[in-house]
C-alpha cells in the first residue's frame, strides 16, 4: 500500500474522530481476510471462536488499561450514549427512587430529560445559568440522601468543559457519561458505579457503546426482567458477555486495535501526558493575546474540546473557511453554541496542534 | 492488492455472512481515506456533507431497489432485529389495542415475548407443534378485528423456512421482520405497514438495522413520545432522517456499496432468480437420494437458509468436520435444533454451492 500516496487533512470533528493511522493500515490490510479466518471481520460469524477471541481480547486490553477491577463487566452495546441516557434509568431507577443529575452541559441536559420519562430526578448542581461555561463545584452538590445513582457527564464535548476530578457523592453510585474523554486519561473506575462512553470519539468507529458496570447494580436489571426490554438489559448482556444478539463486531475489532495503539503508547497516562500537552499548547496560543477568547472558565477547560470565540461571527466564518482551505477540517463549533471548536482526542497528532496554533498566529495577524 | 494471494474460504454463515468481494474491496481501498476527503470513512463526522451524501445515496438506492412508495420511510438504527422485537409493540401497540403476531419460528417466538412486555398479544397461528417445520397457512390465521397490527417472520433463519408468498392480514398494517431475507428477492413495501431486517445477512456488517415504515404509522410515535425513550421513537428517527444521533456510519457506507452491488448483478429479481437457482441445486441433492434429510416441509423451504439432517448426530459431526478440512465454513445448524445449515446469501457464489454439491456426493459415497 503507497501510503504516501494518500492525502489526509487535519480533522478536529468531535466524533467520529481522527484514528490511529496504523489501525486504519491494519484494518485496510485484514479487509479481505483476516489473517488464518479466510473471511473478512465483516463476514466472520461472531458465534465463531475467531470473534470471541476478539471480543475476549478487547476486554482484556480495556481491562489492563483501565485497571478495572474484577467486580466490573466489560459491555460492548449499541446506540450510542443517547440510549443509555434511557438504559440507565431504566435499569437503576426503581419506583420510588430518585436519581440525581449533575447538569453541566447540553449532553447531561439530554440525559435529564430521558430520565424523567422513567422516574423522579433531582438536580443535584447546574450550570445553565452560566450557560455551561464551567462544571458544578463540590460545594455546590445538592444530593439526595439513598439516591439510587448520581449521574454526571464527564467531559461536555459542545461547551468545551471537563471536570479535573470526580465529585464525591457519598454512597450512591456514581454513574458517569465519558463519551467525549474515555481512555485518554486514567479512569478510577473503583469510585464509579456505571461508565459508559460512544466509542467514536477516543475508542474507535462509531456504532459501539462501551459500558463499564459494578456487578451488584445488575441485580437491579434482573429484578426489571418481566418489564424490561431484553435488548436494554444490562443482566442480559452481562450473561452473555455482549453476545445476546449479533454485536457490531467490526466496531469491536478496530476499538481493539484501538486498545493495542494506546497501550503501545503508553498506556492512560501517558495518553493524559500527551493530551494535556495538545490542549496547553491550544490554550496558551488562546490566551497570549485578546483576539481569541476561550468559552469555558479556566478551570473547567476540557482536553478534549477546545472552545473558543473570535470578535464577530463574521470573523468566526472567515476562520473556519480560511482553516478549511488550509486543510483543517472540523473547526465549526456545535451548531447550537456557535464560535469554534478544536476537537483534539487521542489520535489527534501533535503535529496537527501545531500547525493549527500556526494558523492562529497567522490569521490574527491578517485580520486583528 | 494482489487479491490472488488472499485465501477465503467459503462461508456459509447464518449472519454476519459472506460479503461481496468487490464491495470488500473497494472499502479496503479507500480505507485510509474516501476520494476527495482527506479522512476515513470511520473518521468523518456524520454532520459531514460528505457522509449526509452516502446517507443520502444508500436510501435513493434502497428506494429504487425495492421499489418504496414515497409514503414510506427509510430508516438506519441500531441494535438489530432483536431491539425491533421491542420497538415495534412499544411505538405501534397501545393500551387496550391486540397485536397479532404469527409464530413461525424461534425468532417470531422471540419477538412475542418481547411485545407481550408491553401489551395484549394474540397467537394468530403456530406452527411450533410441527417443530416449526413449515410456515402457518393463509387458513390458519385467526386474525383479531381491528389490531394493531400483524406481526410476521417471513424467513426463519434457524428452521429453514420461508412464506412464499405474503399472508392476507386485511387492514390491519403488516409488519415484517425480513433481516434473513430482505433485499434477496421483490418486496411488495405498499402490502406492509412495517419491514425490518438487520443488515448483517445480504445487506452488509452488523450494526445496522434497516426499516421501513409507513408514514401513517408514524403518528402512533408521536403520540408516545412523552414517554417513550427518544432513541426508541420511530418519529424522531424519521424526523432526523436517521441523524438524531450518531449512526453507524461505516455499516451505512458499507451498506449503500452493497446496494450499488444488488443493482449491478440486475437488482432484486435477479437476485431472486440466482438464489432460487442456488437453493434448488443443494435441495435437489438433499432428495436426490435418503442420506440426506431436509428438515423443512417442501412448501416451506428457505431460498436463504437450507437446513437438513443426516442419519445420526455423529455422522453430522462428521460432515461439518470434514466440510472445514475441506475449506467450507459454517455448516453447523444453529445451536438450538442441530444438523446441518447452509445459509446462502444474496453475496454466496455459485461456485460455493457446485463445490459443496460435489462435496456431499463425495461424503454420502464414504459414509453412505
Amino acid at each position: 500500500m503507497p501510503m504516501t500516496t494518500v492525502h489526509r487533512v487535519f480533522n478536529f470533528s468531535a466524533g467520529p474522530a481522527v484514528m490511529p493511522v496504523p489501525v486504519l493500515e491494519q484494518i485496510q490490510r485484514d479487509m479481505l481476510a483476516l489473517p488464518g479466518a479466510g473471511m473478512s471481520i465483516l463476514e466472520i460469524s461472531h458465534r465463531s471462536k475467531a470473534f470471541e477471541a476478539i471480543l475476549a481480547e478487547a476486554e482484556a486490553d480495556i481491562r489492563t488499561l483501565a485497571n478495572v477491577p474484577a467486580s466490573y463487566r466489560v459491555l460492548f452495546l449499541q446506540g450510542g450514549a443517547s440510549l443509555q441516557f434511557s438504559m440507565v434509568p431504566m435499569n437503576l431507577l426503581g419506583p420510588g427512587a430518585v436519581a440525581d443529575y449533575i447538569d453541566s452541559g447540553s449532553w447531561a441536559d439530554k440525559a435529564i430529560k430521558e430520565a424523567k420519562k422513567v422516574g423522579a430526578v433531582n438536580i443535584a448542581a447546574t450550570t445553565k445559568g452560566d450557560r455551561y461555561a464551567r462544571v458544578p463545584d463540590q460545594s455546590e452538590l445538592q444530593l439526595t440522601p439513598g439516591a439510587a445513582y448520581v449521574h454526571m457527564t464527564s467531559n461536555n464535548t459542545i461547551e468545551g468543559t471537563q471536570f479535573s476530578r470526580l465529585p464525591e457523592v457519598g454512597a450512591a453510585p456514581l454513574v458517569s457519561d465519558t463519551s467525549s474523554e474515555m481512555f485518554s486519561r486514567p479512569i478510577e473506575v473503583a469510585r464509579h458505579g456505571l461508565i459508559y462512553a460512544g466509542a467514536q470519539k477516543n475508542m474507535g468507529p462509531a456504532g459501539l457503546t462501551v459500558v463499564i458496570i459494578r456487578e451488584d447494580l445488575l441485580e437491579r436489571s434482573t429484578s426489571r426482567g418481566p418489564t424490561l426490554p431484553t435488548m436494554l438489559n444490562y443482566a442480559v448482556h452481562a450473561e452473555n458477555r455482549s453476545l445476546y444478539n449479533t454485536p457490531p463486531c467490526f466496531s469491536v475489532y478496530a476499538l481493539g486495535l484501538v486498545m493495542k495503539w494506546i497501550a503501545a503508547q503508553g498506556g492512560l497516562s501517558a495518553m493524559a501526558t500527551l493530551n494535556e500537552r495538545k490542549a496547553a499548547k491550544l490554550y496558551a496560543e488562546i490566551d497570549r493575546t485578546g483576539f481569541y477568547r476561550g468559552t469555558a472558565e479556566a478551570s473547567s477547560r476540557s482536553r478534549m474540546n477546545v472552545t473558543f470565540r473570535l470578535a464577530s461571527e463574521a470573523l468566526e466564518k472567515m476562520f473556519v473557511s480560511e482553516s478549511e482551505a488550509a486543510g483543517f477540517d472540523g473547526l465549526q463549533g456545535h451548531r447550537a453554541v456557535g464560535g469554534i471548536r478544536a476537537s483534539i482526542y487521542n489520535a489527534f497528532p501533535e503535529a496537527g496542534i501545531d500547525a493549527l496554533v500556526a494558523f492562529m498566529r497567522s490569521f490574527e495577524q491578517s485580520h486583528g
